[in-house]
């Protein structure tokens, strides 16, 4: 008998846990899921993931898939099911049965991401852990134009961690980097087709360094336009970001 | 030398402690508070809050004040040497001298609160400790029509939690009770000159209820207008709730 595929989509708060990837002895995203499919279903189950997140950064709507031996669970049992054996700060949204030729990571299309900045001498109680706290003020109209530039299709290996695992290919297109404020709340929106390793939070710190005085636009385009700079990398911290959205 | 009286505006996250008022063995905000203003003062320091705030219930802008030997601090020196002591969860957010017939609870003219109520299916991961999730569809319409009914001078004996210390009288007047829904987020909004022990979670459980269809317009209506009734009560949990301001 065929095995059937669930593709489903994930939000967790990245705080407690270790990252995405499995680990030995890590508490990963990615291990608490299996286990909870391994407390269901009784046997042992692989989750592929639409891509990995780094330790503290969260997610809205990540993306996975798994192959469930055959069965007439219908699916809201399954999520369910698996929302009761999860910690709480881990939740399956939805999710729906698809064709074996589906696969979380490579029928992927395109990534959103989130970065939420808090602009303010003080930072909120409520925001600790999900916000990045910049105290010093941030020149809103020289962030929206330096985001600017990062849109288009690029060489980023000037915005991706050395050491990375990522195809040799360093080029990706930026479909477009909205910046939405709301009060002392910074959010900056990236849409793109792929996304090198830290590549969202290695732009956002640069963006922040910007906006701070600390970077011109013309050093921005000089690290966009000359990928062997190997220019010095300034990373955003993992607990701002978010994984918003995989399309397919 | 006469001492300095300072008033000052604090937001906190009451997940991890017990509560406003100090306790023997408590971790509650004025004992944090307290503590921070002994190891900045080197002596001890009275903080006197505007009201209690139970276990769980978190303030966007509680209000307190403390008399201060007189020194030359400069008020923003206060602020930042607070913080710089206190647990991130608790924030002083700004503050003033004042006469020192100012007090922070028997100069109050006016209290709002807000409580959050997440009402999906799915609690979200970030809304966990701060915001009551309430699964069953609730019907706003209905919910906004019962809200009106406590808008207004009434007894509400029957929407106070009983063993609570509060004046003999229990009328109290809610100027507005504002239904603010986006998406699946509800927020009541709540003003008015003063607020008997647990009145808000209490109200709400009742709108909570009415928005169920487990109580009618008339039989809510019946226990305002008969406060001898002494009828069931049902209280939301602390963790939806948040003290948003102070009037004075």
């Amino acid at each position: 008998m065929r095995s059937r595929r669930l593709k489903f989509v994930v939000a967790y708060d990245g705080r407690d846990f270790a990252g995405w990837q499995s680990q030995r002895h890590g508490n990963t995203i990615q291990d608490q899921l299996e286990a909870a499919f391994r407390k269901i279903c009784r046997s042992r189950v692989s989750v592929i993931g639409a891509g990995r997140t780094d330790a503290g950064v969260h997610a809205l709507g990540q993306c996975a898939h798994v192959d469930l031996e055959p069965g007439r669970l219908a699916i809201q049992r399954w999520i369910t099911a698996l929302n009761g054996t999860l910690p709480p700060t881990i939740r399956i949204l939805r999710g729906r049965f698809v064709s074996p030729n589906f696969h979380a990571r490579f029928s992927a299309k395109g990534k959103v991401y989130r970065y939420r900045i808090l602009n303010a001498v003080i930072m909120s109680p409520f925001e600790l852990g999900r916000t990045w706290h910049v105290a010093a003020p941030l020149d809103r109209a020289l962030l929206k134009r330096a985001a600017k530039l990062f849109v288009g299709r690029h060489d980023f290996s000037n915005f991706a961690a050395t050491g990375g695992k990522f195809t040799e290919d360093t080029t990706r297109t930026i479909n477009s980097l909205r910046v939405i404020t709301r009060g002392n709340l910074i959010e900056l929106e990236f849409a793109g087709s792929g996304f090198l390793y830290k590549m969202v939070r290695l732009i956002t710190g640069t963006l922040v360094r910007s906006a701070l005085g600390k970077e011109t636009l013309d050093a921005i385009k000089l690290r966009l336009e000359k990928p062997e700079l190997n220019a010095a990398r300034f990373v955003a911290p993992a607990h701002g970001l978010y994984l918003v959205r995989v399309k397919y």
